[in-house]
């Protein structure tokens, strides 16, 4: 019987070649594409802080403009990957100046390599049989930053995101709260969780996934610095209690979307043992300040959380994903997610069968990139990369509380600047800025007002980036009509 | 105000470095690193089909020997290159003849350059503001997708596998059967769930997460090929009716995760339009033979279905992870899924903006390798990889029955091989192999019986290399002692 070869280049007959051609010429393409990758890559990086080409924002021009169809016959390589150049040209750079947009910015080299490297073997993290020493790798993360969470013996779990991250925690606390419910189903337990009125919105949404129901989320309303403020969560777990509602589950902030600030965990934690209710740190945002000793206190406490929440992917610059939830009690994750699967886990001890303790099935290695940039910074080295961070947040907001057209909202509880530009609606600002190319920036809410938010998470910015960015709200508050601020 | 360079290499000083030295250098770290990813790569790719070091089996030598140990000090790019190469070495590669474990393994080479590529922008894929032409790159895919399952009007979402994409289609079903639930919780309603008995533990393991509990899943048997009973589906659907027990989805296996076998997905529509029960179809393996005219048949009726998981990853051979849930009906996903969030969706029309749609908050792109890769080979490059996975797995098969000394368990349904040597154990043998680091199989239960598993979904493999899997394992049977079979 003789094999045939399955995608000949257009050129050669799709019939029958020998095997030997079929391996060379999939050795050839293969280095086709390892070839362009770098080549690529640094034509992207060169262009990166290049304003967007004008016309770009709107989605249908652009995809006008863009041949993104898919159909019949495929395309040689230099077609597919000049297609590729251009779809990755009107795509934003997250290592722009000009992008500030979101949580995460900036890339750590080491991190950005093994991510792609971490492409080549593309094995699976369940068990130590398909994933071998990558399960290992993962291990020793997770160990390293429970003990830099001062979590000593917590398992945990990579998760493709904060969300999920957080999907786990309030699982685990229901399965706490509600024993048989993982089996028997929820019962109309009047169960209660309770987060502040600026914590993510991860935590109504998982509630209504997780049949506890959006109603069940107290949101308790926050200090003037966007803290949750404890008398008030103290007053509604005592007026749950009262009407037979248990206090599942206490979601202290460390980081909060817009403004950046960090619940009172300590307090909380105090509270959620007087209720019996589980402690979950989501420090999606924040949660790598445990690694830089000057703000460690702002984290205080979290050493008191059953579980949390902490994304490598913002603060510490490694590609999207890496999330991690640490849980402090070993067990808890296998109690909740576990299934026999014995096609799956045939082999060694459950600790190095991650697939036990995670909500996945199949799962990609979120770990290596993280690895690699641990080795490469060290602890010392995220101490003065979030060190950096706060600095130029501090930077930023002086240099716009030196300016008299612009407003600053307050001073950064950590790495997020709000301010506004006098006389002028943030929304229409920021709006401006992205569709003529000049901007990535989002706006959010402060205390009833509208602001515009500077995300400092890049530390490759320097101060002639903030003097850039404020440059370029600058002109587009020129450029945009007088409207309520 | 001077900027501070934050990570100096060892031999300088740490403080003060003038801006431009600061740039200057991560842009030579940066290029360092860039350069060492296709030289690594290449080394990666030209070992992995070497037997695995003797040793890395056992999880305790293996991290005896590599240097996984996370400090406080970084070290210098070379040494983080050499402690990331002796990690990978002692990979698994998911590409290597020797990987016929899990359902996935081989690399289209454009889909693993794009995936590389897609590291350097880092977008997230909740908006359009943030991701720009990758967004359309995704909904391109999924309207294409949509297409080739007969499912033009659908929506869908990218998720972080097919549990997940398990997970939200059961969250669907769940809020169509009991819409308050989202918002109020389940208050003990009484639904029930319907899968084979080889189909997917995913399923009972969403129940529970869900708060419907595992024991709402019914395991409804299988014929003698592996298919879904239909009476006995009929059967148990009567008999929760008359307890008063809503039937609330059927999930029907498209290719099960043992034998490959596909569920009668039209015979099981019908029962579910009769219920009122939604129908999902679970092809995180098998979907990809929507692509494939010559083995339709196997998954006619998905164009029925209320909600379809589809994992490119597996057949399509794109690295992890990429799968997909093509949901019938427009609306549904938003429903069940969006949150406010002002500071997020900022701009735009929803349809650009597929965070309303995502289980998920930041969200990485695993879409672009896709687009690459589909590119390249079009559906008909599509239909041949396909065409040559059922053909290797006959050609397995055929070589198996006619050897006495194994035996073949059934003609392979779709893409894996269940076979058993006489007078072996499979799970000694499995056991031994993988010790040995000389062949990643598995080993699962067909009718109470313990058999090796070969997956042919890689279609590079050639004869020669499924001689040389039979002769391992052939190999295996003269080194542990005889065994029930």
């Amino acid at each position: 019987m003789t094999t045939v070869d399955r995608r000949p280049d257009p050129p050669e007959s799709p019939s029958e070649a020998p095997s030997e051609a079929g391996r060379e010429r999939r050795a050839r393409e293969l280095e086709e594409w390892l070839a362009a990758v770098p080549a690529l890559a640094r034509e992207l990086v060169a262009q990166e802080n290049a304003p967007a080409e004008a016309g770009d924002g709107d989605p249908v021009r652009l995809e006008s403009r863009l041949e993104l169809r898919l159909g019949a016959d495929g395309l040689a390589t230099p077609a597919v990957l000049a297609r590729l150049r251009s779809a990755l040209a009107a795509t934003p750079s997250s290592s722009s100046w000009r992008f500030v947009n979101q949580l995460f910015g900036g890339r750590e080299p080491a991190g950005m390599a093994a991510e792609m490297l971490a492409v080549v073997p593309n094995v699976s993290m369940y068990t130590f049989k398909a994933a071998g020493a990558q399960i290992l790798v993962e291990r020793e993360l997770l160990r390293h930053m429970a003990r830099h969470a001062g979590l000593a013996d917590a398992e945990g779990c990579f998760t493709p995101g904060g969300s999920i991250a957080n999907l786990v925690a309030l699982l685990l606390a229901r399965n706490v709260a509600s024993p048989e419910s993982r089996d028997r189903g929820l019962g109309g337990e009047r169960l209660a969780i309770y987060t502040s009125a600026e914590g993510h919105y991860s935590i109504p949404k998982n509630a209504g996934i997780l049949g506890l129901g959006r109603d069940s989320v107290r949101r308790v309303p926050t200090d003037d610095v966007g803290r949750m403020d404890v008398g008030a969560l103290a007053q509604k777990l005592a007026e749950d209690r009262a009407r037979g509602v248990r206090p599942a589950l206490i979601n202290a902030t460390a980081g909060t979307t817009v403004r950046g600030a960090f619940d009172p965990i300590r307090a909380l934690a105090a509270l959620a043992r007087e209720y019996g209710a589980w402690l979950h740190v989501d420090g999606a945002l924040g949660g790598s300040v445990v690694l830089c000793p000057a703000r460690r206190e702002l984290i205080d406490g979290v050493e008191l959380a059953d579980t949390f929440t902490w994304n490598p992917h913002k603060m510490m610059g490694v590609p999207l994903q890496c999330s991690v939830l640490l849980v402090a009690r070993r067990g808890e994750l296998t109690r909740s997610l576990d299934e026999t699967a014995e096609y799956l886990f045939q082999s060694h001890e459950d600790d190095v069968n991650p697939g036990h303790r995670s909500i996945q099935c199949g799962r990609r290695n979120d770990a290596l990139k993280l690895w690699a940039a641990w080795l490469r910074l060290g602890d010392r080295g995220w101490d003065e990369r979030i060190q950096r961070q706060f600095a130029l947040a501090r930077l930023a907001a002086a240099k716009i509380a030196a300016d008299p057209a612009l407003e600053l909202i307050e001073p950064p509880p950590s790495i997020n600047v709000c301010f506004a530009v006098r006389g002028r609606d943030s929304a229409a600002l920021c709006d401006w800025l992205d569709r003529e190319g000049r901007l990535k920036i989002g706006y959010g809410t402060v205390a009833g007002r509208r602001v515009l938010r500077l995300v400092c998470v890049n530390p490759d910015l320097e101060e002639s980036d903030l003097d850039a960015i404020l440059d370029e709200i600058r002109a587009a508050a020129s450029a945009v009509p007088a409207g309520g601020d």
